[in-house]
C-alpha cells in the first residue's frame, strides 16, 4: 500500500467536515477560513515512543492522548478548538496501528468538532506531532502573565492520578493491579476545554497542569512576576493520591505531571462568583491558595509548617 | 541547562517579530491575528534522520531545508508566508546543534518575514517537524485540481539536480567529487515563493515538485481528472543532468525528487503572457507539454518515440 492510500484510508474522512475548511487533506496546503475578529490560538505537541509513552502502547489510547494534550493547551487560553494537523512517523506502514490511532483521535475530535485538515506521514522511530488551531477573542484570551498579588489560585479536577498510575504501571509491567479508572487518568486525559471557555475574560492567568502543579504554578508566577502560597490541605486529590499524601508523600499531587487540569488565578473580589459559575456548569474546581507579592512559592502543610519550594516538574532536557 | 533555557536561548528571538503575533513563544498557545478576508494556508512536513537526511548532516543546512520544504508548499498554493511552528526531537540537549539549526532556519525565515511562534522540544531520535502558515485570497489560491485538457504544463528552474546530488553523495561518502553548486541544490533548495505569488489567479493548477516530476504531475492529473503529454526535449536541465539524459537516463529529471520547483498549468490563451510576466520578474520558467483529455501520461522522447508512463516517485511507505 502506498503512502497516499494510507492517508486516504485513515485520515481524509475520519473527522467532522467543517464549513470553514475550503480545502482539507490532499493538496500542498490546507486552506482554512478563520472567522472575523478572533485570534488564532495554536499549540503543537510531540509524543515520542519511550519518552512520552511505553513501547507497545495501545494506539487508540495514543490517538486520544495526542489530541487531548493539545486540546488542553487550547483550554488553557480559553480557545474554541477547530482544526488539527497530524504528522505520524512509523517504523513501517501499519494500517492496523494507524486505524487504531485514528479511532482514538477521531472519537475525541468529534466531541470537540475538530477537523483533521493536513499533516505528514513518514517512516522512522514512532512519534506523533499534532498541531491544534482554535479561536479566541483577543481581549479574552487567558495567559500565564496577568496574575496579581492577592489573586486566588484555583485548580480543576484532582491532581496526581496520572503520575501515580505511571508509577504503578512502571512497577507492575502487566498493570494487573492498576484500576481502569486510574489507568484512564494517564492514558485518556479529559481536556478541560469547556472550563477554559468559561474562564475567558474572568481568570487573571491560566495554564494547564502538564508538568506538575509546582512547575506550572512556577510558570504563572514567573510570567506574572509574583509568588504564591499554596495550602496543601486544600489540594483536590483522589483517595489513592490522598493516601500517599497522608503518608507524607506529596510528589504525585505536586509534581506528578500529565494531569491536564486547569490551574488559574482570579481577582479575590470575583473568585467566589466564578467558582460558583464553574460548579454550576458541572466543573469540579477548588481554591488552593493565593498569589503573593514576593517571588517565592510557599507550601503550607496540613500541620501548619510552611516550606519554600522551587518550581520543578518534568523537563525533557534537564541535564 | 533546562528545556526552557534552550527554548529561550535559541528560539524566542531568532526570527523577525511580526505585528500580527499578539503572543509568541512561551505560553500554552501562540495567539495569531490573521488579516481579514484571506484564507490561512498551512503546510506540515517532518524530516527524519536516516530517511530525509544523512546522520551527521550539517544542522545549518537542515534548518534551511526544513523551512524551505514548507515554504515550497506555500509557494504551490500562492500563499504569502507568515508564521512557523517547530518541533525538534533530539537525542540529547545539544546547544551547538540547535544553534546551528536555528542559524539556517532564521536566515531563510528573515528572507520571507516568517516568525517562529511556537512548537515543542523533546528527547528522542532526531527529527524535525515544521508547520508553516501563510495567507492567500480564497479565490486566487492555486490547487492541484483545476487543470483542463489543452492547458500548457510549465515548470520553473531545472529538474533532477537534487536527485543527482543525492546519488553522488551516496556513492562518494565524503562527497569530494560533488560540486558545491550541485550539493546546494540538495541541501539548500530555494523555495519559489515569489513565483507562486505571481501565479495566483493565473495558473489553472499548481504543485511543488518534491517527489519528482512524474509523481507530482500525476497528482495534478489525478486531482484534475486529466492526462498529460510531456516533451522530454523541453525539460529544463542543468548540464550534468542533461548529460545523463543524453545517455538515455531520464530518472533524475523525471523522478529525482527534492527539486522544489513549481509545476503549473495554464490556459493556452494565457500561457505566453504568463510566462513572459514570470521571466520579466526574473523567474526561469519553461513550457514542457500540455494536459490531455484521456487519463494517461505520455512522454515524447527527443527521437520522437512516445511512451506511456505510470506516475512514480518517492513514497515513504511504498511496500
Amino acid at each position: 500500500m502506498s503512502e497516499f492510500d494510507l492517508i486516504r484510508r485513515h485520515f481524509a474522512e475520519a473527522t467532522p467536515a467543517r464549513a470553514d475548511v475550503p480545502l482539507g487533506i490532499g493538496d500542498d496546503c490546507a486552506l482554512l477560513q478563520p472567522p472575523p475578529g478572533v485570534c488564532l490560538a495554536v499549540s503543537m505537541d510531540t509524543l515520542v515512543e519511550g519518552q512520552h509513552f511505553f513501547a507497545g502502547a495501545d494506539p487508540t489510547d495514543l490517538g486520544h492522548k495526542a489530541l487531548a494534550v493539545n486540546l488542553s493547551d487550547l483550554a488553557a487560553v480559553g480557545a474554541e478548538p477547530a482544526w488539527a494537523t497530524l504528522s505520524v512517523t512509523l517504523p513501517q506502514a501499519n494500517s492496523d496501528w494507524l486505524g487504531g490511532f485514528m479511532r482514538g483521535f477521531a472519537a475525541l475530535a468529534a466531541v470537540h468538532r475538530v477537523q483533521l485538515v493536513g499533516g505528514d506521514t513518514t517512516r522512522g522511530p514512532l512519534s506523533i506531532t499534532i498541531q491544534l488551531h482554535g479561536f479566541v477573542e483577543p481581549d479574552k484570551a487567558l495567559r500565564r502573565a496577568g496574575g496579581r498579588p492577592g489573586d486566588r489560585v484555583c485548580v480543576s479536577g484532582t491532581l496526581g492520578d496520572a503520575g501515580l498510575a505511571l508509577q504503578c504501571l512502571q512497577r507492575d509491567a502487566g498493570g494487573q493491579g492498576v484500576s481502569d479508572a486510574l489507568r484512564g487518568r494517564l492514558h485518556r486525559p479529559v481536556p478541560r476545554v469547556d472550563l477554559g471557555r468559561l474562564l475567558r475574560g474572568q481568570a487573571s492567568a491560566a495554564i494547564d497542569v502538564s508538568d506538575g502543579l509546582l512547575a506550572d504554578l512556577g510558570h504563572i508566577c514567573e510570567s506574572s512576576g509574583v509568588g504564591a502560597v499554596i495550602e496543601l490541605g486544600r489540594l483536590p486529590m483522589s483517595a489513592l493520591v490522598a493516601a500517599e499524601a497522608a503518608r507524607g508523600n506529596w510528589e504525585f499531587s505536586l509534581a506528578g505531571g500529565d494531569d491536564y487540569e486547569l490551574l488559574f488565578t482570579v481577582d479575590p473580589a470575583r473568585a467566589a462568583a466564578l467558582l460558583q459559575t464553574c460548579r454550576g456548569a458541572g466543573h469540579a474546581v477548588q481554591e488552593i491558595g493565593y498569589l503573593a507579592a514576593d517571588r517565592d512559592i510557599r507550601l503550607v502543610y496540613p500541620d501548619g509548617q510552611v516550606k519554600k519550594e522551587a518550581p520543578r516538574g518534568f523537563d525533557h532536557f534537564k541535564v
